[in-house]
Order: structure tokens, then sequence, then C-alpha cells
């Protein structure tokens, strides 16, 4: 690309580093603020530092807050002795949108894999052991996805846990709710069949 | 979407205001730069900053440039009596990066289009009558795209600079150069064929 403007093609760089823009996005981008007034370029600039720089995790459950301790390890109405373990804060936010899960969430930040070069040493693993060692955990709920990466990192956890006396469960795979049968693959139907449950359970949901 | 931090739900918003990206998309992308270096972030607003407060428009061809006049219309190597008229610097840019054309541009900055109550005024259209007027001009090459849109303010223009003595020529419409013709829409494919040129021509290109 030919840029006119050095301030433009600087600027077009740097969104372009943002995953999943190439440089005509960015430059659309660009080219967007500079028809906007001052104050969009100056909020969005404004935001996009603050975040970065003031932003913190979490203590507790290492998920982003603007607290030491976020406002879910905070709230005296969630059980604590429920914890649910998840990859990364995308998750927490998909949880709590369906209102259902009452305890407290612990974020590992990402999956064992050994091809991308993480291992349980990257991860919130031992801090996890630490809390089911202190006795605070009566339940622990693996909800990491669904892929071999998900599958280990579960694993990993529940062999250093497995000698302490606690509950530990997987959130259910099977068919989505609304889902036709028949365009479903045959992975999770088996599942959903091998894991079925009374049908006076399904009426509560 | 339930954030657990208003510095992040704050950013995600901010983001999230820029055309074609939503809700996740921005919250994905803010995501990434909080795993980033600090550095990252503060090259990125830096540069959006500076380009929205200090870029400026070429006084001549209304072109992006850092300076008054853009380098193309400095370029004393280029010829001034030839001028293409383009929509944006998009265009400019398309066009530069073919190499084929040695005159300077008008940038338009858009074109007339009653639905989005853009009108003559509010593009650079007198500023492109005084330069045809003043007689500096000796050929205008319309380059705008070829919708409803593109035509009226072809033509729009066409109307004003008729009396003055000056050739006038538009882009050549036809199919692409390796296109399959049985895959070409009829339009310009029947376009291609009315416009045809004398074949000694096409072994010049």
């Amino acid at each position: 690309m030919d840029f006119s403007s050095k301030l433009l093609e600087n600027a077009v760089n740097e969104v372009s580093r943002l995953p999943g823009i190439g440089k005509r996005t960015a430059l659309r981008l660009v080219l967007h603020l500079l028809k906007q007034p001052t104050d969009h370029t100056k909020f969005l600039s404004e935001a996009l530092l603050q975040v970065r720089n003031d932003v913190k995790t979490c203590e507790k459950c290492h998920n982003i807050s603007d607290t030491i301790l976020c406002a879910i390890c905070q709230n005296s109405k969630r059980n604590p002795e429920i914890v649910c373990v998840v990859e990364d804060i995308r998750d927490v936010m998909a949880i709590e949108s369906t209102a259902q899960f009452k305890g407290l969430y612990h974020v590992l930040g990402g999956k064992i894999s050994p091809i991308e070069g993480i291992g349980p040493q990257n991860l919130q693993i031992d801090s996890l052991i630490h809390k089911v060692e202190s006795g605070e955990i009566k339940e622990l709920i693996f909800a990491l996805s669904s892929t071999m990466e998900g599958d280990t990192t579960n694993f990993y956890i529940y062999k250093q846990i497995e000698k302490f006396n606690i509950t530990t469960s997987t959130i259910a795979r099977g068919i989505s709710v609304g889902d036709e049968l028949e365009y479903a693959d045959e992975v999770t139907l088996g599942r959903s069949i091998v894991n079925r449950i009374p049908f006076s359970q399904s009426l509560k949901a």
C-alpha cells in the first residue's frame, strides 16, 4: 500500500497488529475515525490506555477486576464452597449471563498445550490446588472446552486433587436446546445418550 | 454482557463503536491487548491520536497528507494537466499502486447521494470547477465507482465543465483481466462489447 501520509501509515500499521484485522480493514477503521469528531478518537485511546494500565486481576479467582477482589468473590450471597474452573474471563461472562450459577469461579488463564508451549506452571493451577488443600472448597466444577487440551487440563488438575475429599463434576455435554437431532455430530449425540438423565430431573431445568 | 470491570466495559464499548466491530469482537481485541506488553496499547493509542489531530488535507487535491501540499501534488515529474477525479483517498492508493497514472488527483470526498443527504455542496466539487476554469487542466478522468451515485456525480460535474474546452474521459469498464467470460455479469460484458478497442491498442497495455 502506498500511503500519502506517514501518520496514516503508522496508525494503520498499529491497528493491523490486532488479531484478525488486516491492512485494508485497519485503513477503513482509521479513515472512519478521521471522519468522526476528534472526541471519538480521544475517548477510544483513553479507554484503551486506562484498561491496559489500571485493570487488575482478582487475587482470589484471577478474573479481570477493577478492585483487588472481584465483585463475584466479594459477593457474600454467593457460595464459596462451589468453584467453577474456567479457561478465561469470557467463560465467566458466558456462565454469569445464564444466571444459573451461584458459586465462585477460578480462571486458569488458558489450557495445558505442549504444542503452544503452555505448561501447568503457566496457568493458575497451583493457586487452585492451594484452595482445595485449605479445605474451603466442597465441589469443583470443570467447565473447560471439550478439546484435547481441555481434557488434559481437567485430568491434570483432577489427579492432584483426587486425594482430597471433595466432589468434582464436569458440565453436561449434549444436544443444544432447540437443536434437531439429525444435524448433531455423532460424538455429541453419543455422549448425550450415555449421560442421559432421569426425565423427572429434566423437568426442573 | 456482564462485565467484571468497568474499565474493560468502557474500552469494549469504545472499540465496538467502530464500523463492522461488534461487542464480541471488541472484547476479543481488548483482551488481546491486555495480554500484550503495555507498549503495544501505548503505541496504538498514540498513533490514533496523532493521525486524528495532526493529519492534513492537501490544499490542492484534498488527499490526506502530512504537509499542506501532498507528495503527489508537489512532485514536479507528474503532469498537472491531467487530473483524475476519485471518490476518496483509498481510490488514490489503488490507482497509485498500478503505477500507470502520472497526472494529479482530485479527491471529492464522496458521491452525490440524496438518500444519504450528500449534495454537491458537501463535496469538493466547487474547487474542481475552479481548477478547470483557471485553465490549468487539459484532461479530466472520471474514476468514480460505477453506481447510480457515481454516475450522477460524474454527470453533475460534466454539465458544469462542458463549456470549457477540455477533454473528459472515464476509466474503462469491462471484464477483469484473467476472468472467464461465462461468469461475468451481463451489464459488464455488454459494456465491454460496446466499448471494444482496436486489437493493436490492446497489445500496448
